[in-house]
């Protein structure tokens, strides 16, 4: 099968390229990367028994490969560890679109939608470098003031990677587009943002005295769009 | 194979029932379909020539049965159109929690997980009506006052739609739990509230002199959760 692809893009054929509204399809690695290491939550999907099974999960990128993790005993981790077809597709929803006929109606949103073969991550030093990845790329650094895992800890979780071998980015970000003989119409029209925004940071009610929030979460800061606070975290502990 | 089920509740066996972390599963009508009224965007994960495929979607829910719509030209409809199995999720992602170790890292959540077939909605007046709750249970009574739907505009759309045969419910809203020993260490750990939530209302700028905000969506307002808003038009619509 032909596939195109350029060294700063992932390559395209006809299990990614979008072939309804090609125009807002993307495939470029600043792109795709980008929406992936704003978001902090992802909805995997894999085959069980002919079921189609979608779950949300944390995730984390390095490179062209995806991890996510989950207890041993989870059923998508038993059926994934040997291999198998998986997509994880990531959401960012933008807003509402109210337009002038329910045909127009739409929403603002960039996704992506990536494909490969989940395989589990077994290799120790893999692993535990993979899991401090899970929580300092949302938190630079923060694992290295921790309780280290212990080996019991390590071996009760399960990590799975992904190498990324067909993805599309998706985006739509146009507001309200009505057919132009509807703007001639007394309908009310408008666009309602959506922001998946940070609260007060809540902390736990059993600290020690003396211990207080460290530097480094200054982005999750009551009111500000979580997406932001991410990507930053991502940029500083590993790049672009 | 055995279900236990009982009037207000969905029945449950292998395909559902949650194996690990069972204390966090709810099979009963009033949990799931409270947590799918409040949402307004669903994934869609269906199989496409041996790989998952995971899309996320505008839905709705009727009784026990879901919807969807796209073009007649996407790959998902197509091939749904038959009957395929098919699993919608939905997820409210509350928060991110720092504890004391790698391991105890989580967060709170609320999705469910609907199992089913999904198939083609092709009579007519169903097909209307599908539509016109797709848009009247974000904004009650919105289709009333809009330009009426066209036939070439209802045959251009595929609606889909999925009696729920399994579904759960999983909910973690519990913040930091850490290790009973690790509440001695200086450790910082704290949850961090997340909520979608909307902006200010962005007028089309190409609306009518005199043309002003309908009553109705003032749950649409700056700083207000999503889920509240769509839970109050979905039941201000439909009921329970």
């Amino acid at each position: 099968m032909m596939t195109d692809s350029s060294p700063s893009s992932y390559p395209v054929d006809a299990l990614n390229r979008l072939k309804r509204r090609a125009e807002r399809g993307h495939y470029d690695h600043e792109t795709v990367h980008g929406l992936l290491d704003a978001a902090a939550l992802a909805h995997v999907s894999y085959i069980v028994e002919g079921w189609p099974v979608c779950t949300p999960t944390l995730f984390w990128r390095e490179g062209s490969r995806l991890y996510w993790h989950g207890s041993n005993s989870s059923r998508m981790l038993r059926n994934l560890s040997a291999g198998e077809p998986a997509c994880l597709t990531v959401t960012h929803f933008d807003s509402l679109v109210l337009a002038r006929c329910g045909f127009n109606h739409s929403a603002d949103y960039r996704s992506v939608m990536a494909f490969g073969h989940a395989k589990l991550v077994d290799e120790p030093a893999e692993k535990r470098q993979a899991l401090r990845m899970m929580v300092d790329r949302l938190f630079p650094n923060r694992t290295a003031g921790l309780r280290q895992s212990t080996e019991q800890e390590i071996n009760a979780t399960t990590v799975l990677a992904m190498d990324i071998e067909r993805v599309s980015a998706k985006v739509r970000a146009k507001g309200v587009v009505d057919d132009e003989e509807d703007y001639a119409l007394p309908v009310y029209a408008e666009r309602i943002p959506l922001t998946l925004v940070c609260g007060a940071p809540e902390p736990c009610a059993r600290l020690l005295p003396g211990v207080s929030r460290p530097i480094g979460l200054e982005q999750y800061r009551e009111g500000l769009p979580l997406e932001r606070a991410v990507l930053a975290a991502h940029r500083a502990a590993y790049g672009d």
